[in-house]
């Protein structure tokens, strides 16, 4: 991919767009695997910021790290009847090893409720052990037929947490803690505004009883489900035999819960902020928030800028900005532009002899807009940039996810939205199960959640959307990755 | 296990010592699945400090980490000649995934040389390339017969360096400055001391031109292996293709090396420092570093007692200190004692009314020795305790190393160290293969590093410790984990 040839613009093949970003900014490449992607380095170091923030998160609400066993014995997924239709279908099984075929073939987990919990069993005994409250960061495979770089491969990483309650209040509490901890981490961090609500049960989690999810509406108008958390009640109690004695000595069984969200989220930042350039990093997740490009055409004006930059990197790092100097030589400036930019890094410092005689670098902002910052006060003005950058990707992206939402659809909007430009489509729905699928057979589109209070109607719809019955619920329809 | 059981003593039987010791910290637990552990949260956390010390001086030596895929097609491995004769018999194959068998069988990564370097072949075109310096954080399996927790599961975690290089010299400077990292790692963070020196053909790699590692003494005078640095010189990139083109317009391959440690470490600390009640964690990897026990009689008490000991754990966590309280209720502070003993915390702060009244704190160590601590200088008084607990561990094993190894061991010597006591034993060698075997037939001890210069003996031996024929070098041998 050259400078000259510029990426497929979103407008015209936004599928297309999305891989050429992703394979410009070096954040993973195909591999000889089918269905399994190579994470670079640009793109690891996303993730490490997105680990670290959501790991300071999940510590602070009391979670503690724990790391349990790839493989699993196929008979454990069997052990809830929901839980194995659900992920039998796509899981990778070791049948031998060692030289041998094994007597019980493991499954490579596709998640990990059943080998946790069967941990729990021997872990709890009485209601002083509980809240048990864990979490794990690893890999998972799920044999996907069709996949996209980051947004459904067949190996991902992800962090899923796994907890014990005494009771239901308390898991449900948990559980919509969680989802709080998402829609926190997707508005801040990822600067992208998310729906909550619950899923219908055909959407749900194979194995709960509740599904939450955070949704969240990409440039195409598609929703990405960018992390769940789900109230597993007593399901995989029951089947793992998790009791423990109350403090009146009787024996119950716990109520779990268990939320994750993964490397999946990268594509969700690369399908909400990037542009026909590339990809939009936000400064909180930017492994490089900073670059700083020196100017000159002699080696009179080299020494002077070069003083200049390196002071500046000096200062921005000690004030805690991840900056990097491209003092290439050899490469013109505006190629040094052109291969940032399609990193998403958020601010570039040029310096050119005439900055260095005003006491000033000159700063582009990759959403657009150029602007002297002085050099005396540079941390400052730098940190300014970078936050204002930050808020405005994520109210720009909330202005564009209210511009493609529509309340109280009828019927034929909400064709008309799913044959025409997608968005998040609001209207009553009746509760049927044969409503639900009827739409998606006519338009594609699912319920991506039935929304919290918040995010609800003024006056809610009164008739489903399809078949004109009483509305049970307001739910959100969409497109989906 | 309760407080009257008390452990297995070392000297009974150190293996059952360990175990125990480390089941008695929670580190680790058995899982359903034959040969894998669950590292809990307090294994993990040690795992977790290990992880941030590593990563950071890999990071400051220029490394970026990056993410493969777990399975790899079972023809890559092939590709290498020895690689595939050393990995081959103990790999986990995927047959079936997504409900079909598969056209070429899967194996599960028990090292990722090849994937990774089918990669390189993409990424690396020209000289400007390299060095291509990364690291990977994951998790690894090898069909292994006879498992311990941590020293030697099926499953572990680990990082594992890879890194391609223009010549040979500068792959060869990158092995040994890996080398180096993780003696320093050992050294500073674990307090272990250990031996560096290169393998003898039968220990290195599959694969390598030449295997480096770190070896440390356990307390049962049995060696293990913490840490490898493998030149892997053109061997993978012949069978991968990846080659470079250099200055001058030519075409060559690329050098490589890989470099690994796990959470069999872990397994290190545990054998280098635990005592008879437990283990013992080095304060600079200790998740807990001070925990601080209020003891009262009276309500009275506890108010005076609980306002010292909330305004030491606020001090304590200003300073950094990674403190916890236990201000549990129906115990007595003897079974808290006990318990944090068993976990290894390095420093006990015991506050009772007395205490309160002279205005200090009473430290005890889990290393032994007990005084106060003025609660004027508190942070200070803290940090020294650990830096001092921190040293005193790397002294006492470097002197328990060092009184377990013996120099220009004769054949008598050898043979009698290894029925008996064990131990490092230093003698000349050879190099002819049927002494390295005659010696491990007859003795289950193994040349366990050439070693660096540093540690050679003042008066290289003359003669082979087995054969009497010249010695060529000089070789340490131990019986190992």
């Amino acid at each position: 991919m050259s400078q000259e040839q510029g990426l497929t613009p979103r407008a015209q093949d936004f599928s297309a767009w999305y891989n050429e970003a992703v394979m410009r900014a070096e954040l993973a490449d195909y591999s000889p695997v089918r269905g399994c992607m190579v994470i670079r380095p640009n793109g690891y170091a996303i993730w490490e910021l997105m680990q670290s923030a959501l790991d300071g998160m999940f510590k602070d609400t009391g979670h503690r790290n724990a790391y349990f066993p790839l493989l699993i014995p196929q008979s454990f997924l069997a052990k809830e009847a929901e839980h194995v239709e659900g992920f039998a279908p796509e899981v990778a099984v070791v049948t031998r090893a060692g030289g041998k075929e094994l007597d019980e073939p493991l499954v490579i987990r596709p998640t990990s409720e059943t080998i946790i919990y069967s941990s729990f069993a021997k872990w709890i005994q009485s209601y002083r052990d509980l809240p048990m409250l864990l979490n794990q960061w690893c890999n998972i495979v799920r044999w996907e037929l069709r996949t996209r770089l980051f947004l459904r491969t067949t190996e991902f990483l992800w962090q899923e947490g796994h907890t014990a309650h005494a009771d239901e209040a308390d898991a449900e509490r948990e559980t919509r803690k969680m989802l709080g901890v998402y829609r926190r981490f997707a508005e801040e961090w990822m600067a992208m505004p998310v729906l909550t609500g619950v899923k219908t049960d055909t959407e749900k989690f194979a194995g709960a009883l509740r599904t939450y999810a955070v949704e969240a509406l990409m440039q195409d108008n598609k929703s990405i489900q960018a992390g769940t958390s789900h109230h597993l009640g007593q399901n995989f109690s029951r089947a793992f035999g998790v009791q423990y004695q109350t403090a009146a000595g009787g024996l119950e069984y716990v109520w779990n819960t268990s939320w994750g969200v993964s490397t999946r989220l990268i594509g969700g930042v690369v399908m909400t902020h990037g542009d026909d350039v590339g990809i939009v990093c936000p400064p909180k997740l930017a492994p490089t928030q900073v670059v700083v490009v020196p100017i000159y055409r002699s080696d009179e004006e080299r020494a002077a800028v070069g003083e200049v930059t390196d002071n500046a990197v000096r200062t921005l790092k000690s004030a805690g900005v991840r900056v990097e100097l491209d003092a290439r030589e050899g490469m013109k400036p505006g190629a040094k532009y052109y291969e940032w930019e399609g990193r998403g890094v958020p601010l570039r410092l040029e310096v050119g002899p005439k900055d260095v005689a005003k006491g000033q670098v000159f700063a582009a902002r990759r959403t657009g807009g150029k602007a002297p910052i002085a050099l005396d006060g540079l941390a400052a003005g730098v940190v300014r940039a970078l936050e204002e950058i930050q808020s405005g990707l994520y109210r720009a992206a909330l202005e564009r996810r209210e511009a493609n939402s529509r309340r109280n659809v009828s019927k034929d909007d909400l064709i008309a939205m799913m044959e025409g430009p997608g968005g998040f489509a609001y209207g009553g729905f009746c509760g049927a199960l044969a409503c639900e699928e009827a739409i998606k057979e006519a338009t594609k589109a699912t319920i991506r959640v039935l929304p919290d209070e918040e995010f609800r109607s003024p006056s809610p719809p009164a008739r489903c959307v399809w078949c004109g019955s009483p509305s049970v619920t307001e739910a959100v329809w969409a497109k989906a990755y």
